[in-house]
């Protein structure tokens, strides 16, 4: 019997073991939910060891994690770490869940449930592959270790500190996640970068005392109004950040770039929808999948400034302060990113107020090529299981632990979402679709043939 | 015996009157002090009945007030209206008075207490002047109408609702209100203009929801970069207001006004100080005085948007909005100036946000000449009164009993304020100076012959 065989064979089982593992309510958010999570890191190693990995439950500064390996490392193949987590998000708020959340239900070719789609099923779905080839007895061309920690909802702290201490336990050559999502089930899609990100808070003080507008008002900058007046010269009307050298080190996207990404599907109609805007506004000269994935932005995501009750008061608020996130694209460096934004903020800010900058996280951008051996393998897998070609993606939002993995191993990431659009991860019916399910096991079983093929031809 | 020696005679009891009065926790903003209010009222009532006044306690829609009237009304003589509030601001925080807000205390030439000079020592001094008169068979040579509310501090609810139906009763030549403050003892001063006021509040939505930064992030308008970039083009860094039409109707100053508001003591250094922002900023082309009380301004009073909270959170907020307040001056009209507001926000806004405006309350600026009989007699008695040349003064907040007593009664204000700038007026350990009490009282005995003799030659 062959892996494919063996994956159809055991469907139903695989759906039976998903539902057992989504009942583990492992919400690593919640202190009472604590016993759970063991529990689960529990199940995982026991699922690891009957498949017939080498499976070692790891103590963390926070939750275990579990670390698999196929049988006998063979030094001459090529290894592949796969990473998830068990953990999942909190379920709250309950009433808007149609079934209960860690009671998982079948309707059609969905599997309702917290963790379903993030990231249990997903992960699930690498383990039933290898148990497939493992099961049937056909060689592996590959040595993979999985990797399934317990925080990454929730900052991946235990993980960030096993990782630097066991780098030799997970070394490998390639990562692979599959945590992350796909147009449809017809555009299977290998992400291949991510945007960075840094946070800053800044704040404008101005009197040393809320003053009464009507006695002191014309006589002192506001800082409410100069927060604004200097926010406001951060982005143009084309959508385009002003800051000097902001753009300076953003890698000019290919031709091949371009053209892989226009064919996402995508309409602008349904984007606006989805998003509720009356009208999309974004940096001239980019499409929407461009602009939300390949573009740097500077986003307001908070502002806090005076009186902000029931009607009004009528004072010259002391401080006004504003919370900043910037996405970064390849090649753009954080640090040197807070220094520009830090320097053009100084040298705009008026001397009626005392600005003040606090720098919080940061992240780099990730960028992996989309045309190398291991990527254009990964497209084929993809195409293998889903039916359809394999579509090129970046995503906009971050993943930190591919940076951690790069930096730690010095290994690169493929990622090789399973969900859909309507997965509703972190949020209330979460569901991970059977079919999506399917497809993702068939992926996974045509992926390591592939990738070994490809690291011999590198 | 003359009224003033009258008056020098008594000091002692009218500082005694003034403790006893202070002692009423006439708070009308907190419902449990709502017998001391009319305790307090019915005080007031019998002061007014043992200086020998026509007296009357009138309940209104809200707390009583009282009007008493100088004996037999002479319809050959003026009337003059005197105005003031025996209810008092809350008394909170308590633990930053140094003696109980209500048990006065003297120390020194000050009493301590809440109320003391807002309103109760102010409009006592005017009591005690005609008590001076009654009681030395002294002639007054005008008619004077009290009117002693228990509202002020609540927006005068019960007293809108008196005044249209008790015109008759209210009639008067010109009204006199002690309820504001003077530079110092040696600058008594007439107010004769104040500032209007309108209030808005102005929205911005985009998505319809928060959006994830990262996912989506460069193609919809961030509201509150819309909102900054909306509001800092309401003024220019001159200090101009940029609103086409906002200065059309604002009066230009004379030159014997800035004279006389030149004359107002003042220092940049130490005003800054008051202050305390890092550098003053204010209307290219006017001093301080000027900008603070003969200018409109435009200000943001409050920002809301998205995230407040600690740490960053990475969204794209779905709405921002702002607390604005206009300071108006003459002759600039509420419903022109919201008109004009509203027409440049609409022009400016783009068309990826919806933006939604909200009008607060209004009101007129207010302004009575300067160099009228009746003001220029009010110099006088001040300067009999305190001993120094009357000054003349605008003020930058909104007395908005003032264009009521304009629009139903036809009477101009005279503001003749007794409070000092360290007196503490709405803050814990607010006080008296008892020897502008003394001094108000002065100027209150020679203010009704020297208005008298004005209003005969007017």
């Amino acid at each position: 019997m062959t892996p494919l065989d063996y994956l159809d064979k055991h469907q139903q089982r695989f759906i039976d073991d998903l539902c057992t593992y989504v009942r583990f309510p492992s919400v690593s958010a919640q202190p009472q939910h604590s016993p759970d999570v063991r529990a689960c890191a529990d199940w995982v190693a026991l699922r690891c060891r009957q498949i017939g990995l080498e499976t070692t439950l790891h103590q963390t500064s926070g939750n275990p994690l579990v670390v698999a390996k196929t049988p006998k490392h063979d030094p001459r193949k090529p290894t592949f770490l796969v990473y998830g987590h068990y953990d999942v998000q909190p379920p709250e708020p309950f009433d808007l869940w149609k079934s209960a959340p860690f009671e998982p239900r079948v309707e059609g070719r969905n599997l309702y449930g917290r963790g379903a789609s993030d990231n249990k099923g997903q992960h699930l779905a690498h383990l039933n592959a290898v148990e497939a080839f493992l099961a049937t007895g056909t060689e592996l061309p590959v040595n993979v270790t999985f990797l399934i920690e317990g925080e990454e909802e929730v900052g991946c702290g235990g993980l960030y500190g096993f990782l630097p201490k066991n780098k030799e336990l997970l070394a490998c050559d390639a990562v692979v996640i599959s945590d992350n999502g796909i147009p449809s089930l017809k555009h299977p899609t290998l992400t291949y970068a991510l945007r960075g990100i840094v946070a800053l808070e800044i704040r404008l003080e101005g009197p040393s005392r809320d003053l009464h507008s009507g006695l002191f008002g014309g006589t002192v900058e506001n800082p409410a109004m100069a927060l604004c007046q200097l926010l406001g010269k951060m982005r143009d009307r084309k959508g385009r950040v002003t800051i000097p050298g902001f753009y300076d080190d953003v890698q000019k996207l290919s031709r091949y770039e371009r053209q892989q990404l226009a064919k996402l599907p995508h309409s602008d109609t349904s984007y606006r929808r989805l998003v509720g805007v009356p009208q999309l506004f974004g940096e001239v000269g980019f499409t929407v999948e461009e602009q939300r994935t390949c573009r740097p932005t500077f986003e307001i995501n908070g502002l806090t400034s005076g009186y902000q009750g029931e009607g009004s008061k009528t004072i010259i608020p002391c401080w006004a302060s504003a919370k900043l996130t910037i996405r970064l694209v390849p090649d753009q460096k954080p640090a040197r990113i807070v220094a520009a934004v830090r320097k053009y903020l100084k040298s705009l800010c008026p001397p009626t107020v005392r600005l003040k900058i606090s720098d919080g996280h940061g992240g780099e951008p990730y960028l992996c090529s989309p045309t190398s051996p291991l990527a254009q393998a990964a497209l084929k897998a993809l195409e293998a299981g889903y039916g359809y070609p394999g579509a090129l993606a970046r995503e906009g939002g971050s993943i930190p632990i591919v940076n951690r993995f790069r930096s730690e191993l010095g290994a690169d990431t493929l990622l090789l979402g399973m969900a859909l659009p309507d997965d509703n991860a972190h949020s209330p019916n979460e569901k991970f679709n059977l079919d999506s399910f399917e497809s993702g096991m068939r992926m996974a079983a045509h992926l390591w043939p592939l990738l070994a093929q490809a690291h011999a031809a590198d």
